[in-house]
């Protein structure tokens, strides 16, 4: 019996990544949430919330966390013995090489991708005016990464190896924003082959898919 | 600026009916739930708790609820001018009629219901054995209900008369789970014409489709 308990919602991109890495790891947990549901029109005060992220908690008894990919560690390390063992890494080269590409995320995938579905998905919708100098140097700096990342994938199914780990699944929640939002970010990615076809591998798979429905149901302010 | 919530999952019945309610009215309101994700397997025991319902609590600083039919009443009485303002009926007859019709769904109709539900959609799944006497029973009672609105709908387009009202709205969550997951019961609504039409007309309704969009993506032991 376990006693892993999230406060958040799943339409914040830190709760959805940190539900993905639970689902992988098949570990039972308690989703403490309050949705608020407006009626019949939404108020874009929301939006500050985005895409700086949703207030997240998570509580084993042992740890209180609030970063997201510290928690996905945490919970990684904690529960190795469960459901998918691979996310860490098969053994200390692969493991490093993990750390390594989930801090590219981080440090520079998030940063732009996070602007990119602030302005193109949720301000859009919302008639929120884009920043264009923000937009386009965000463009910039997430097609710079995701040259890198098309030299890498051409080397490696993964990034971090032949492997599922969390430096991917750490991109699910806004490249899937991108992807089924913002044409223009889809485009980068289509015209990638190689981060193509990891996307599609990434992005099929089951956990994943559980995380997108819980969104989809959520509402968007969460 | 309202301050009205609800305590519950989507996945119980009794909280799908106030959620209907609260959207079809189109109030404000916050949700508040734990829902416990297991690893692989799900654990029956859940069961235990359907289907006499989950445990659902309304507050809005004045009154704390705990019935979902006398929620659905105080939430329409309260936010009268809001949303759909005629689920009370219009007029003192109408109001009348629809305060039967309910009755009926919560005496005659929601027992044989939430039995059915639960011998031949959630035990069955689970693999508990089904109770053969209670499930023969309970069909029974539900086949003559269904004959007394069968002919009451030759009249009428909705239960209180012509305009979908409380009493319609209250027999969604339970003829939702019939519909969809037990074939043999599903029969019985399309075996009777005025009912299949009522039916169709009360769970195309997009404030329901909201409902079941969450009933989906939550738990179902919830």
């Amino acid at each position: 019996m376990t006693s892993v308990q999230v406060f958040g919602s799943p339409a914040s991109t830190e709760v959805a990544r940190v539900l993905a890495c639970l689902f992988e790891k098949e570990v039972e947990f308690q989703l403490i949430r309050t949705d608020t549901y407006r009626g019949k029109h939404r108020k874009p005060d929301y939006l500050k919330l985005q895409p700086s992220g949703e207030s997240l908690t998570y509580e084993d008894g042992k740890k209180t966390l609030v970063d997201s990919r510290a928690i996905c560690l945490h919970v990684a390390e904690t529960f190795a013995e469960k459901g998918n063992t691979e996310l860490l890494g098969r053994g200390t080269f692969e493991r490093a090489s993990m750390e390594q590409w989930l801090r590219t995320e981080s440090q520079s995938f998030d940063p732009p991708s996070s602007r990119l579905v602030f302005y193109l998905a949720f301000a859009q919708t919302e008639g929120i005016e884009r920043d264009e100098e923000e937009v386009q140097k965000s463009k910039k700096e997430l097609e710079k990464v995701l040259d890198i990342y098309e030299r890498r994938l051409n080397d490696t199914n993964y990034l971090a190896g032949d492997q599922f780990t969390l430096a991917d699944l750490s991109h699910l929640p806004n490249t899937y924003s991108l992807m089924t939002m913002v044409p223009e970010c889809a485009a980068m990615f289509k015209e990638r082959p190689n981060v193509m076809k990891w996307w599609e591998a990434i992005s099929c798979r089951p956990k994943w898919a559980r995380v997108v429905e819980l969104q989809k149901a959520a509402p968007a302010l969460a």
